[in-house]
């Protein structure tokens, strides 16, 4: 067990799936074209492309193919929908998001309130749900661009796009998704939630690292990021990611599988609630993060009061467990997670929040070889934190921990 | 022969060489980890990613690995370039490059000129070589940054990035450097050059599409193009394309070995020279167009006069060749190439040019059959041509073609 790695940090990136890997490695060596070339050997390989293209707008939805624009990744993405739409509407100045959006929006939105934007960060309740009433106040005539995660990336919990994909249609504000976290979990189509944009990752999705969508709605207003060549209708030049898209069509293929086989997406979700269930059961300082229902089904996040999250880490690491304690993106900051805060989840337990997520591949195996080595784990921890009393087996007082 | 494709368009993309594409491949489904994760499995990779950091400083000749910024190609780093300087020199407004620059310079310039730069595109001669002195009194208090390319795409042709440098820095004005097409063919080294920004594809030497870089010397001055996470110290945010950048590092190495190698770096020239020399020994109305020393050795640009280059091109196709007419960035377009536009090549020529790129892959027996099939090609185009006397072998009066 121990010489295979445990990953349970799905939601920072994925294995790639054999059936991608098969359907890129062809495009490297041999069908290796440039597809915006005049000879058949690249322009073959233009109509791969274009199958790929199709496979993504059949994941989200979409009505037309050239609504799927490919991207480096979701921070592209995420930046090109923001920033190409500020680029047209230039006269308007307001832009609406939320508390807990990945860097990709929220660094962006910060730099923005640098260069004279005003930026609205709807709040998030005690479970992580979405202050809607806040956000349709917030929308005024001078919102150019209303900007909002689909699935939390470190609860899971998911926001109500719809609703909000509604109102923005009514109020005729363009509506951008981050969609990274909800995709290939739960069944995300751009015309149910009426959004203008939506970014998607292929790496969050067993797809390779490098290579993500702008889904841009027919007749969408907004500038390119990147000025060059023809390539994407001009909307993002740069020769073709090649064998980085086939390869998320390949895994946008899989994905509506997936979502199809029921009992497939039952078993994962069993597997998350086995191990959450376990956990808040053995570990006394243990909580859920996140509302327990309105999730995606391969996220849970656990705060272990009175202990820190990167030494729990660093234990489960030694053991070949591989979690983690909020994004990827935020790693190596000691402050605790932006997401919990926005939660107000307290000091003692954000610090211990970890967060485990599941992918299609997580065997029963892994998830009881995870229960049987994290109570221990947190004992050890508890038995030398400054902030349990081993004796009473609780808490110190709060006024001890101030610092 | 026929089988198998004879390419000889290595200007607009190369394969990706075996060692490489072994390089990368346990990135895909077992060292799939996130670099910027907390855990073994993923911060392993981050070891990986900086030893081919490494390797592209070593080629580029920098003095810090923390120089080279991962992009997703060229297009990018060429548009973070030069965005990224304009957005921190927010009061200059002059931007010098050539008339013969790469669509990703050129179009993001005109863009900029909508925004209110002034742009100066320095003019080329005859042989496609740059006129140094008015790119020298070019430049003013208010030039915000010069960008010129290395190599010409279509031509070969090298530009004086030395002595542009060195004015730059005496100048104390930003210079970027547009390598992609240098890399690979002859020594690229940033200290020489004495530039300040440096962009390379990968996928132009042997490295896969869809991973680029981005030299920032030291102490540059700029603003990142995208915001989010705090890859690459956030000059450069998004989870890293990890198989790219194992690419990246490995056609590096390989660029190392190859440029050291003088009689394999022969043997492409001779075989290129070959191709020319027998094409305009074997075509009547063939002429080379860039000066014929100061090239890269790969490239050879070849006007066929009086025919049309797409025709010659869908000959080639059928007969397993592949080559190409302008860049493929611009290809779908029938206006004649704006690089031999600005060399002044007349328009019944440049109508007829084709650029052959060969590799370090390219045999002698690809150049051979070349040279076998090209004058028939060349020949049953002639006798079709409205613009060409069969009787007397000589193109028709100029009035004649006034259109």
């Amino acid at each position: 067990m121990q010489n295979k790695i445990i990953y349970l940090d799905n939601n920072a990136t994925t294995m790639v799936a054999p059936e991608v890997v098969e359907a890129m490695m062809p495009f490297f060596m041999e069908r290796y074209g440039n597809p915006s070339s005049m000879h058949d050997f690249g322009g073959d390989v233009s109509h791969d492309v274009e199958n790929a293209r199709h496979e993504v707008a059949m994941m989200l939805g979409a009505d037309h193919d050239y609504e799927i624009v490919f991207t480096s990744g979701a921070t592209e993405s995420d930046n090109m929908a923001i920033l190409g739409t500020l680029q047209y509407y230039k006269d308007k100045k307001h832009i609406v998001t939320t508390k807990v959006e990945h860097p990709a929006v929220l660094n962006l939105c910060r730099q923005l309130e640098r260069e004279g934007y005003l930026v609205t960060y709807v709040p998030v309740d005690r479970e992580g749900n979405l202050d809607l009433d806040f956000l349709f106040d917030s929308v005024t005539n001078d919102t150019a661009i209303v900007s909002v995660m689909y699935a939390n990336n470190e609860t899971g919990v998911i926001f109500p796009v719809e609703k909000i994909g509604a109102f923005c249609k009514q109020q005729g504000v363009p509506f951008h998704v981050d969609a990274v976290q909800a995709i290939g979990k739960i069944p995300v189509n751009v015309n149910t939630i009426q959004c203008d944009l939506l970014a998607i990752s292929g790496h969050k999705f067993h797809a390779p690292k490098g290579i993500g969508v702008l889904y841009v709605r027919r007749g969408t207003r907004m500038r390119p990021l990147l000025y060059g060549g023809h390539q994407e209708k001009a909307r993002r030049p740069g020769t073709h990611n090649v064998p980085g898209i086939i390869g998320i069509g390949k895994a946008a293929e899989l994905v509506i599988q997936h979502l199809a086989n029921t009992e497939e997406v039952n078993r994962v979700k069993r597997l998350r609630d086995r191990l959450e269930d376990g956990l808040l059961t053995q570990c006394g300082n243990a909580h859920r993060n996140g509302e327990k229902n309105n999730r995606v089904d391969n996220t849970s996040n656990i705060g272990f009061e009175f202990i820190e999250g990167e030494a729990i880490l660093l234990y489960l690491n030694e053991k070949g467990i591989a979690a983690s304690s909020g994004s990827a993106c935020s790693s190596g900051s000691l402050e605790p997670s932006h997401v919990l805060r926005a939660m107000g989840v307290p000091f003692t337990s954000a610090h211990g929040s970890i967060r485990f997520s599941l992918s299609r591949y997580t065997t029963q195996d892994e998830i009881d070889y995870t229960l049987q080595v994290m109570p221990e784990v947190v004992n050890s921890l508890l038995e030398i934190s400054p902030y349990w009393d081993a004796k009473t087996k609780k808490g110190k007082p709060i006024t001890e921990l101030a610092r």
